[in-house]
């Protein structure tokens, strides 16, 4: 993997770079739709590379190590052509979904043992196994094994366990670097950087991730409930921290406003499942502010969903048609909704880029913030 | 609209003709996908239009009168507009859904009352209503309203029942022709022949229904629950006495064999909610017989799903990346076996055109009854 970093704002700490892959370029920032198990829930690929031209999507390595499972996703060749889709993948070590899915775990030096979701089998993921999965599924980008730390979360935990989730990184750093991909393809390993939300430990975190010295860097733990503020004070001490000549990725982040402050701050990656989560709930992203489908407002509004826009389910579909969709709980709905909302986020940051290089980035930001939060 | 009769089979009555609206064209014969609440469940009308290619698909008028309701769809400018479909449509008049999905329904010469299966609220179709509604949503093709028997069905009360909805057909005539269509098109109506399994009813209904002289017919009440061979004599017999120059379309029928055995009897039109809910039930229809993908032998077979297609998803897929949705109950699970099997039946029906045009087609059938109900 390489970064190049191509521009940056001089009124924020905001840069537009590209992440090379073997499966191709990413042009930064960037926005990565997250599909859980295989597949961007209610959308297929092509509409994927096509209509939403997403460059680089996530998979969630908990979900697809229960279903279909690794010995499945090996014989298929990987995940990229299990799945058919030729851009990069990033995913994620499946600490996270053990933390907050599975209802019995139990985290210890070795690892966290946990009961799947589905059938309540007994599993341990250890910072080695973790390594040996994610290069089976086959991600060009892959997360190191830590522990992400619920909101809110007393300082002494928090500190105690930055110091387990680094000598975790250790331990995948070690596995990683003595193992090699399957496929024929490049993988790189990005640490994360935790700390809840005590000032201290992320200064102490960023320090020991940024040592490591990996191709890419990652925040975690964050927009797990802490007020925007606090989030956003976490992100800029660490961006201080981690070095500049490679991509941040701050994990699970978040709102249009949340991604563009952070953006504002030096972040470069972002996943979250709010636009895709929230589009089957009928809650839509638009340039002007937040649409609930389902309100009554909706109903005999037969304008297009959104007119200007270069996403031909906006123009060809009305917000009265979508409602109705909604209300009827046809899955046509979910599909237009999430095409709507992806295509928006892809948009927000692809904007954000242009800007960035035109030098408009912090003006444009700080006129976006007080709009794209208005219910309309 | 216009029926223009162009190719006869020599071997059986199979016929292939192009049916005219303000629309568009229909090349017959047709297979109309089921868009039962103004959407063919899980698949999008960009997907519809080019990678399916349907022609014309169906309404449910019990479904769109209950949700989004007519006062919506009149709003928005006929379903056509509400959609985002300018090619032609078909709506049902509502008493088959009256009859299966309503829970308390009442039967009486002025019309039929029942209680919406959303709400429980009361609501009267009577046949003149059955035109105002259908006028309303505004499909090219409307169908009159009548009583579909259901099987078994003893022969007074079939007998009793043709009289009726012959009685009905005549109110359903005299409003449709006393009123105007409301978007600037043309609709035109098409009676149903009924009768259930008997042939003299069937041949009693015929006649009248030929008597009416409208633009196009129908055969109601098949495929409820009769052997095939039955459904095939009362096809028979109905062809040999509706008028040749009309189009002749069968109701909710059928598998691919019923299909094409029904071609061979006369039949140019067919709309089915199979290919659909089969596909969201994981059965795929394919030239060489039945998958069901949830079968465990698909787990590791990553060929694609259907590799001689020309539709995308069946080449880019493979059956064990759509068991895995399927399993994992993905909504793109729905929506490529849906694609999938659409895309089959139209594939159906235009290669049993190209045969009957090219005079192969009851060699071509013969040999394909005997391969599409395999179970592979
Ligand atoms: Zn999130
Ligand atoms: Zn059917």
């Amino acid at each position: 993997m390489k970064f190049n970093l191509e521009a940056k704002d001089i009124h924020s700490k905001a840069r537009a770079g590209t992440v090379t892959t073997d499966h191709g370029d990413i042009q930064t920032p960037i926005f990565m739709p997250v599909g859980t198990a295989g597949t961007v829930k209610s959308i297929n690929q092509q509409q994927l590379e096509n209509d939403i031209n997403a460059q680089i999507i996530l998979g969630n390595t908990y979900h697809l190590y229960l279903r279909p499972g690794l010995d499945i996703i090996e014989k298929g060749g990987g995940l990229h052509k299990f799945i058919g889709w030729e851009r990069p993948i990033l995913t994620d070590s499946g600490g996270y979904q053990v933390y907050s899915l599975s209802k019995v775990r139990k985290i210890k030096e070795e690892g966290v043992t946990f009961r799947s979701h589905i059938d309540g089998s007994k599993h341990l993921f250890t910072p080695e196994y973790a390594m040996d999965i994610q290069r089976t599924i086959g991600a060009d980008i892959i997360m190191a094994f830590d522990e992400c730390t619920p909101y809110p979360c007393d300082y002494k935990y928090a500190a105690n366990s930055i110091n387990m989730t680094h000598r975790w990184l250790k331990r995948c750093c070690n596995r990683f670097d003595t193992t090699e991909p399957k496929y024929g393809f490049n993988q790189t390993l990005f640490p994360i950087v935790q700390g809840s939300v005590y000032k201290d430990l992320r200064m102490k975190s960023a320090e020991f991730i940024a040592s490591m010295d990996r191709e890419g860097n990652a925040i975690g733990g964050l927009s797990v409930g802490e007020p925007a503020e606090e989030m956003y004070g976490m992100t800029e001490v660490v961006c201080n921290i981690l070095p500049e000549e490679k991509p941040r990725y701050l994990m699970g982040v978040g709102t249009p406003i949340n991604i563009l402050e952070n953006i504002a701050l030096g972040v470069d990656m972002f996943d979250c499942v709010m636009p895709t989560r929230n589009a089957r709930n009928g809650m839509l992203f638009t340039k002007n502010g937040i649409i609930n489908i389902g309100n009554k407002k909706w109903a005999d509004d037969f304008s297009p969903i959104e007119a200007d826009s270069d996403l031909i389910a906006d123009k060809v579909y009305s917000k009265a048609y979508l409602r109705h969709l909604m209300h009827s709980k046809e899955m046509l709905g979910a599909q237009i909704a999430t095409l709507h909302n992806l295509h928006f986020y892809l948009w927000l940051v692809k904007t954000a880029r242009e800007k960035i290089i035109s030098g408009e980035f912090y003006a444009w930001k700080n006129k976006m913030v007080t709009i794209l939060g208005n219910k309309l």
